[in-house]
């Protein structure tokens, strides 16, 4: 009983952190633990004047952090064989891009009591919108200087990353800008800190978050040069100086877990920690990515994570977040696209609009017994913007063919479709560039709970959808780069064997609603290209036309 | 004390009837009355699968009518100096284009056992749109054969009007087709009714539904020719021959007062009946229309009246609702205009939606603290289609702009802001074709109680915005046709001298507002043309970059 191995995955969300512990022959999860941030709305600082910003408070981290650890611990305790000795190794993901301002000495100047209230010293979560202007900044000046450095990330910069908040931040709060030494990505700050490696001169920075927001390509050396940066602001290019010139997969380890974080944690001091990556992308491992593999993790937003042996020739693929070496699978190239929010979107329904007094559930039941069409609604998903294939967060959502007749279940539905529809969009730009999709795998809390969704999913992607077993996929992914940093795999191919479970039901499509789809995606895609594409010359007269033929035909049985 | 007189206004509406008992003297109001519709839905006789359609019982107007007017004598009684012989004449005004089958002897179908749960047997309400595939066929035949029924109509013939609605009875409901010997409109029926003139050998029908809904003036003599009818449906000629060849105008008489229904209303027999009209057409007089004057009804939809000399001559005009001469005022000819639906919109979202639990009021107050513009959204005031100047029963609802934080308080902004833009594409259409507006009068259930959609109203069109100080403004308007049937004035000139009276507050354009609502009215004219003109090419990119710009600069108060 003593030889089990366990690892510890620890994933950093939106609101709230969870680690699992998880047998690394099995995949069975031994014990999960999660902690709501306690900082703001559901641990997001806002601004009321400001619908862009979004903060985080790096204190929820460590706090989270070692709750959501020393509980899991003690869970895992109860189960025979488990002792923290067998924990073989660690496993970090975070969202991202999120990156927060900190000192010479590592440490987050939302520490310090001068800027404990500054909501620019916090960390910037990854769906904070305000640097659109700097996004469309550093977009332009690469086009004319540097096209290289967009062609690596689908051709636009977006407001959601590293650089684009960076130059935001050093615009809006000098003063944050003057006490920064660097800026750091939530997740390496996270590495850092328990190996105690997070100080600016020994920290390690991951390739995942490198290559997908901060422009880091090994084809130019590292991170964008000095001469491009200062053209956009001196200080940038200051904050250059502080990175380093290799960034790390997730098959490299950050260090060992330091004595001090060994004891906040009640583990042994000296397990080894792998190197982080954001949450998707160790989902995506989680969910058994290898190529031909579509990974959607569905949650408050959507990531669709794709991979492709370094040895495949890969174009340029505009509106991908990136397409960057090692930055989900070593030996693979990484591919990531993304709706900017799905779950987000019926929450803000259910939660901000409450219709007559309807939850998740009621709603889902009465818009389950619609038939596809029926309410002659179609809406746009970017209520937060459209990461792929538009990459503009500055665009908001749609919807027509409300009558006087129109039901909250009806627009719920509607949403969701919507949702659908951008998933295809993303899906057929994947293939249109020769990355073959031959099976899509779901994760995330939406794929296994929301099945009024998933059928909704096949139909308008026409095909069958699998499920992974895991609710924590992401973390599983997290405890996956844990056992290969432990030992206990000798690579991800043999973790993934082991450890990767999928639920046993698969949604297939049912052909006369992918029918129905497919006919409604012609007008969602017209709506999308009118309203998110420069220079289209949509006709859309017709649009609500189709809409009602569309309608009647699904009441009247036709 | 004895001599004064009285006049008695009838005004049925969508949900119910009411009655105004009117001092011809100085227009006070000394006795009202309600009553709401018992059948259906509030009123209403609706198909669940089909969501075009709307009847009503003819059993509620009779039911209603002798109630209220019961009602409103007695309460009358109470005033000094009041009897039921003082009053001198009775009008009456119907929604329309509502019409009903009925028989040879004029009582209608759906009075017989044998069709009185048949929905084509009802009444067919104004907003009813099952026919707008008759109305497409009947627009496209005139337009090749008779161009000139078209251009007095606005060029397209609605799915709300009497030809339309009657070829789809005889093709959905072949059984009422051969019970029926003539399509009555509400109004002349109850005109009929009252004055025992309702045998369709005797029924009298008035220029108002006639000339506006029908077809019918007087340059082709009267009626569509039977020809053209034919080459529709044969049944069309069929009904045609039983129509007759003149139409009134209120200044005639439809008779006078039966004893039998003399006693059903508390009132001596006798009492000269005037010819009725549509609501919004005696509104229209109830509010003191005279050339140069825009008279909006502002209810759960709105009209846009105005008169015109008919030594004037008049262009036709795209979109109009029909020009028709003496159909409001005598001796000028109407010009009709209108919204499908404006407070509808606003009690779907209330009522249907039902969003946090939000009342009319509570949404009123929290709207009214937001900027123009402030919210980033924009809607399509179409959720019942669109009347002036697209004539497309066939069009739905838009909005868009919403994010993951936009309040419910914003979107019932935005559908009151849709409806304003909505009504200045009206006023612009006038305008356009040289129908100067020189003073803008409101009236109608929403124009008294609403003033924060009456202040956006005026900072959309930029002009000062009278308001009634009638809240019965159509009855009044019947009843100054009551007046001047019972020769206590001269012509509606010297009534509404005496009758009008206008509200002391006068709601006048804030100039910021009206800037920042120009701009948006652009935007709105782009989304109106791109969705609803056939060919329009319009470049959409920049509609929700433009909201957002224009949000921003709200939200920072520049």
């Amino acid at each position: 009983m003593n030889s089990k191995q366990y690892a510890l995955g620890i994933d950093f969300g939106t609101n709230s952190v969870r680690a699992v512990i998880a047998d690394v022959a099995t995949g069975e999860e031994v014990a999960t633990a999660v902690f709501n941030y306690p900082h703001g709305q559901q641990g997001i600082l806002i601004d009321e004047k400001d619908p862009d910003l979004a903060r985080q408070h790096p204190q929820d981290y460590l706090t989270g952090m070692q709750e959501v650890v020393y509980q899991a611990v003690r869970q895992a305790g109860e189960v025979s064989g488990f002792t923290p000795e067998s924990i073989v190794g660690i496993g970090v993901d975070t969202t991202g891009s999120t990156p927060l301002p900190v000192d010479a000495e590592g440490i987050p100047l939302a520490f310090r009591p001068e800027f404990s209230e500054n909501l620019n010293a916090m960390a910037w979560l990854w769906k904070d919108h305000t640097a659109h202007r700097e996004a469309a900044e550093i977009t332009a000046r690469a086009a004319e200087q540097r096209p290289q450095y967009l062609a690596k990330c689908g051709g636009v910069y977006s407001s959601e990353w590293f650089w684009s908040k960076l130059l935001h931040c050093l615009r809006v709060a000098p003063e944050v800008g003057e006490a920064m030494y660097t800026w750091v990505e939530h997740v390496d700050w996270i590495t850092g800190t328990l190996t105690g490696t997070d100080h600016p001169a020994k920290l390690k920075r991951c390739i995942c978050a490198a290559g997908h927001k901060a422009m880091f390509h090994p084809t130019w050396g590292g991170y964008p040069d000095e001469a491009f940066l200062e053209s956009l602001d001196p200080r940038l290019a200051r904050i250059r100086k502080t990175l380093p010139d290799t960034a790390c997969s997730i098959a490299e380890t950050a260090g060992l877990l330091t004595p001090a974080w060994a004891e906040k944690l009640g583990l042994p001091a000296g397990i080894p920690v792998a190197m982080g990556a954001f949450d998707a992308h160790l989902g995506a491992v989680g969910s058994g990515i290898q190529p031909g593999t579509l990974v959607k993790i569905i949650g408050t937003s959507c990531c669709d994570m794709m991979v492709a042996p370094l040895t495949q020739d890969l174009p340029d693929i505009p509106g991908l977040c990136g397409i960057v070496p090692e930055s989900i699978l070593p030996g693979c190239h990484g591919l990531e696209a993304g709706q900017s929010a799905v779950g987000d979107i019926f929450n803000w329904f259910v939660s901000v609009m409450k219709p007559a007094g309807e939850t998740h559930e009621t709603l889902t039941q009465k818009a389950a017994a619609l038939k596809p069409g029926e309410s002659g609604l179609l809406a746009l998903d970017w209520n937060n913007g459209n990461r792929t294939v538009l990459v503009d967060q500055r665009l908001t959502g749609l919807i027509v063919g409300t009558t006087l007749y129109t039901r909250p279940e009806e627009v719920y539905r509607a949403l969701i479709e919507a949702t659908a529809f951008g998933a295809r969009v993303i899906m057929e730009r994947f293939i249109e560039y020769d990355i073959q999709v031959d099976r899509v795998v779901n994760c995330g809390g939406i794929s296994g709970k929301n099945s009024l969704l998933m059928q909704i999913y096949a139909d308008v992607l026409n095909r069958p959808l699998e499920v992974t077993a895991s609710s924590q996929t992401c973390a599983m992914g997290a405890a996956m780069a844990g056992a290969v940093a432990g030992g206990a795999h000798p690579d991800f191919a043999s973790a993934a064997r082991a450890m990767v479970r999928m639920d046993q039901r698969i949604y297939r499509p049912d052909p006369d609603a992918a029918s129905v789809y497919n006919r409604i995606f012609g007008l969602y895609r017209r709506l999308h290209d009118a309203f998110g594409v420069r220079g289209c010359q949509a006709e859309l007269y017709s649009v609500i036309k189709e809409l009602l033929d569309i309608r009647d035909a699904a009441r009247q049985g036709t």
